[in-house]
């Protein structure tokens, strides 16, 4: 199913938004981009690039905007879909498709339930597995998606002609998609992204404390610098992340320290056997991975 | 200074070793390569691939390549220097000098000051901090030095002219040389690479042990990719580094757990405010350390 549309309002016209947009223009598979944000700074930046054809912000009356829209995506930090759906509801119109580009799914389906009344079955919520640790218009690109997947979570209340669209505006994007239960996307989110990158993000800031961090950091090589990439990410948006996914977080945490606890007894006792025996594990299963992946830039 | 020398010994001929040699053949800074190893199977890779001239393993006399040896690169697993030092020390010519790749440096000192008797003047410790996730000979490259930093950690014993040709040495490989403590070493290095290497490792063996890994994985994206990659590095290489550097490592896992208990508080209370401190820290650091870096590959 080849994916076309008029009006595309993106809400957060950032890089993932923003990558929406270009790949959509780039295939010609949208008539007209309007983009609606915070920051009137950044929608500039989203004009002046070409992203989008126009732009107005939250301050502004851009839900008269949303009146006009073929296809709505919200791409906000996730913990701003309720007051978004609560506002976006009486105008959309009843054509319109509805996607996001959230990291968690549950939460986004119970905002948008208590909220879209009757534009629920329109809601495809979708989680795109792309982005960088960049942030804003000025990162988005057209080629972000090629390759990469989008998860969609449809509820059962989700018409099946939407998901059928959504799924095809994601594909216009280069992305593969497919599906999940939302509770389910969560719980492996957690794992593979949510709770690395809060592992990451606690190292880096746990080395930036020091009182020698500058000094240590000028010493730091790739390990360090792959190892601490994400946690360069947009702090508002992982803080909406961890906390609409923090039960699954807080599961990943407390199994974590089962490993790490075997880790500083291996140290602590000089036991290079069960030392070598995790970081076997590890470049086994690592090695594995990298093995079965097949998507451009999942594995260097 | 430039650098000059006849016949180099490369003593465990992987990753680190056989770029010494395609570095500096490249650069026509040395007459002859004669490679020594554990495996067989390796050499040959590394004799066909014009990474040494000549190859032995230790199971043979290789210490008789040592006695007409004009430089000797250490570049094998740590644990094991204290034997090859043993070995050569009674071979190894007055004028020849002698220098290692190891990621620990107080252990390496100290079992050259043991074993390595007059000869342990011409012993000029190394780091180079430089490196990927793949070993063995097919790995090597010319250019994996370009730009990146060598520590070198002379001894109060280390003899000055030594320390000059080796860093002329490494220079002639293309890298940046500086000097540390080997104590101060080993104390920076567990804190921006040993100790975020034992944290990637420990993350990906707590999912490898999942009963669901494999589906689990199959939805990582890159934020998962640059958490583990450096886990896929050679297990028996990183429990030497693991066990000679302990005492440090074991401060940095405990420092740790300080910031890993307020990550855990933070989300267990719902406290949005602390999670968004934590990872704004983390942020700014990380970007202040890319926004610094000028050498190619250490930052994307």
């Amino acid at each position: 199913m080849s994916f076309r549309t008029g009006t595309l309002v993106v809400v957060g016209v950032g890089l993932i938004g923003g990558s929406v947009a270009l790949a959509l223009k780039a295939r010609g598979a949208v008539a007209r981009v309007v983009g609606v944000g915070r920051s009137r700074a950044n929608l500039d930046d989203a004009l002046a690039a070409g992203i989008v054809d126009g732009a107005c912000t939250l301050a502004d009356r851009w839900t008269d905007e949303v009146a006009r829209a073929d296809a709505v995506l919200l791409a906000a930090p996730v913990a701003q879909f309720g007051a978004l759906f609560a506002a976006m509801a009486p105008r959309l119109p009843v054509h319109a498709l509805l996607t996001d580009a959230g990291s968690t799914k549950a939460d986004v389906v119970a905002a948008a339930r208590e909220h879209l009344g009757a534009a629920f079955a329109r809601f495809v919520p979708a989680h795109p597995i792309a982005g960088t640790e960049r942030s804003g218009a000025k990162a988005a690109s057209p080629t972000l998606y090629e390759g990469r997947q989008v998860i969609l979570t449809p509820d059962a209340g989700t018409s099946a002609t939407a998901v059928d669209a959504v799924a095809a505006l994601w594909e216009a994007c280069g992305a593969r998609v497919s599906r999940l239960d939302a509770a389910r996307h969560d719980r492996i989110y957690a794992a593979v992204s949510h709770f690395p990158h809060m592992l990451s993000a606690t190292y880096m800031a746990s080395i930036a404390a020091r009182p020698d961090a500058g000094d240590l950091t000028s010493f730091a090589g790739t390990g360090f610098r792959d190892m601490t990439r994400i946690s360069a990410s947009s702090p508002e948006m992982w803080r909406d992340i961890g906390m609409a996914n923090r039960a699954a977080l807080l599961e990943e945490l407390r199994a974590f320290r089962g490993p790490l606890d075997a880790l500083e007894r291996a140290l602590r006792d000089g036991d290079a056997q069960s030392l070598e025996a995790l970081l076997a594990v590890a470049a086994w299963a690592r090695r594995s991975w990298a093995a079965q992946r097949t998507d451009p830039g999942a594995v260097e």
